[in-house]
């Protein structure tokens, strides 16, 4: 029996994180972690739900729930069955709208909007097949894989036939990651000790909690100031010690000549990477960059438009970490080209994630890499912050400083009741009083 | 006295373009015209007011008339002079609004909102003034010029040093190019004969018109099906005559190796351009492409989504002609940091217009860069399509085929009532019916 989409609505989520300066960085100095989120119904008498979201810092958040609004007649009326036959054309359906596609394209709001709905139909689909979203890729064949992805604008760096080899490469080879990960979960990093609004005490003992729960990554937030860079970065060396990873983020706010010169006096504490050193679609600019601060390495992605901008990164060797963010990239149909693409270049996929849901949402991402596209974990790692984890039905979990591997059905993105109605803006119970 | 803006209203104007295919391309089969629509009221009495607008093509408008509201409080209860005494400073705090970014940043729906009212502000400036917004600019000392603009992002290949040098140099012959347009006007190419879904006698007809009345540059739409292409381009040819200039555009149609296969045999009827070859972002394509197809020239720019992007188009050596759009940038405030940019590169800016309102914005945008910025005419000319003038105030005027300067008072943007009201979607008397 087909299971048709019946309804699909949006709401707009917003916590109020700035009154904590959680996720403060020299860019967004006060950030209300939200997610313009959408559910899914259908005529099935199962009572299962797709569930998506894109995450957004607050105001704004009302304007992806219009977008995803205006893509609704695209999706109601269509049965699950039709859109998994042909993902990619029905990726292609949304993202090429004929007027819609005019005020992105692929970009911006409508590319946001349409990340919250086609994860929504991955978890869907995943719930229907009663696995967590992971594993439903994992059990792709490769045909059945490169059948999700559109890869229109790709074909001068990474054909269909390339991404196959790729996947049939890495295919018999598969079950044993898998149950690696089973076993000892994926890599992770912390960024929530290092919040740019947080003040120096705060920061030693986060980082010693999280030393003492067994993270040995950590990434600190820059900016334009250098001595306090500096002296930001000396006092979490002193309490991560030596040997502890340490990556420091920028969040867009230097100039590409700028950021040289800023990155000079922090290679004593030897960053592994600088992330977002300038603006997100400075390509050239990138690559100008990571040529002259070698060995520190350059890092870039989560305000990554499409898998053009991404294409664009590798050919021009303007990164050593691609750090996409699976609802700033067109959903996971696209979020699985670009992790193509970034094996075929041999780049480390470290995704974005912190915010409201990511983690979630990102920890699906990296097992994917992992057991089906790259077969490494070479340099890689997937990004923790420690917020807002109690809102969803199926949280990520941590043993060690890496991710415990979901089990549930679905893609572990779905909000309890509760919240949704607590945090909807501006008429749930948080925001009225 | 100050002027303070005390209301900001944004409206939702659509025009059924769709039903006559004017418009029609490769990707764009059935645009309705569309504007996002700004009015700034202030506490002065005399009735002046700023409009502005962006646009879009039918669905999605109402998505950026979110986004102006979403503005809205940045703007109203600012004076006219606080702005104008720092507009560089204005742009920044609308651009980097430090929730607001996350949905773009500077791209997309919130990039487009932000022109709408950036536009908006300098119609009310120049009408303030009683002048034409172009030559409110070409009365600016180099030093004001500059003011206006927000280099973030720039330094790396245009300073504000390079921009002054670039201004002073035409300073002394300012007048005399002012003289000039006065009396003759500025060159225009025609692209409302050759729309996608027109018949070929239409097509025909049109163009035996456009020769009548004076033109002698033409563009027309090509798309995926090679044998359409050289059949369309070869019925052009023979209308328009040997002499004139032809230009295509693809409209984002193809891949980076399809356009460099689909121009090889358009090469014969000797395109002056192809323009939009393939993916708006994808810097290094339109690089290879150029590369690939010389002597015919490579031109992009109506979906280039901010300075950055054309920063990159020119230091990769990608394009032969800057086509930028004033409301797809954030306005004239970042159109003229494009100018200064192509400029420097020595590469011509023929702005993108048609559409609703875009030539009325692009001649004063033109006038700008010949009169104060790069002081030439060669290989420059701005587009022009015959369709909806007769709902503006001030509507663009042609003489031998080329835009007679326009001398009202701000920049000629401002609509009708009674069209407003018309085609306010979707209340309008035109949609209710």
């Amino acid at each position: 029996m087909p299971r048709t989409i019946v309804r699909l609505s949006a709401r707009d989520i917003r916590m109020p994180t700035s009154e904590s300066k959680a996720g403060s960085d020299a860019m967004h100095v006060d950030p209300d972690y939200s997610g313009a989120y959408v559910i899914l119904e259908t005529d099935a008498d199962d009572g299962r739900c797709g569930h998506g979201m894109t995450f957004t810092i607050g105001r704004g958040n009302e304007i992806c729930v219009a977008a995803i609004d205006a893509l609704k007649p695209l999706v109601v009326g269509l049965s699950l069955e039709s859109i998994i036959w042909d993902m990619a054309g029905f990726w292609r359906r949304l993202t090429g709208e004929s007027q819609l596609r005019w005020i992105g394209p692929e970009k911006g709001v409508i590319h946001l909007a349409t990340a919250a709905i086609v994860n929504a139909i991955w978890d869907l689909w995943a719930k229907v097949e009663g696995k967590p979203v992971w594993q439903l890729v994992a059990d792709l064949t490769p045909e059945q894989f490169v059948d999700c992805i559109d890869f229109r604008y790709l074909s001068d760096a990474l054909t269909r036939d390339d991404a196959l080899q790729i996947l049939r490469d890495k295919l018999p080879t598969r079950a044993a990651r898998e149950a690696e990960m089973r076993r000892e979960g994926y890599p992770a990093y912390i960024t929530s000790a290092g919040w740019m609004g947080y003040p120096d005490e705060l920061v030693r003992k986060l980082c010693r909690e999280a030393r003492a729960a067994g993270w040995t990554r950590f990434k600190i937030k820059v900016g334009r100031d250098s001595d306090e860079n500096v002296r930001r970065a000396a006092l979490v060396r002193e309490e991560i010690g030596p040997d502890a990873l340490m990556m420091m983020d920028a969040n867009q706010a230097w100039e590409v000549g700028e950021a040289i010169a800023l990155m000079r006096p922090l290679a004593e504490f030897h960053p592994l990477w600088i992330e977002e050193p300038t603006s997100p679609d400075d390509i050239l600019g990138h690559a100008a960059i990571r040529r002259a601060i070698h060995p520190i390495g350059v890092a870039t992605g989560e305000h990554g438009a499409n898998r053009v901008i991404f294409k664009q990164l590798m050919q021009a060797g303007a990164i050593d970490f691609c750090q996409f963010d699976n609802c700033r990239l067109g959903g996971l149909s696209e979020a699985l080209a670009v992790l193509l693409l970034a094996a075929k270049f041999k780049v480390p996929v470290c995704p974005h994630a912190g915010g409201l849901g990511l983690c979630e949402y990102a920890q699906h991402v990296s097992l994917i890499d992992y057991i089906c596209v790259s077969g490494s974990l070479d340099r890689r790692m997937t990004e923790f912050a420690d917020h807002l984890h109690e809102h969803f039905l199926d949280p990520v979990s941590f043993r060690g400083g890496r991710y415990v591997v979901p089990t549930a059905p679905g893609f572990s993105i779905e909000m309890k009741p509760q919240s949704l109605d607590d945090y909807e803006f501006p008429q749930g119970r948080k925001w009225r009083r």
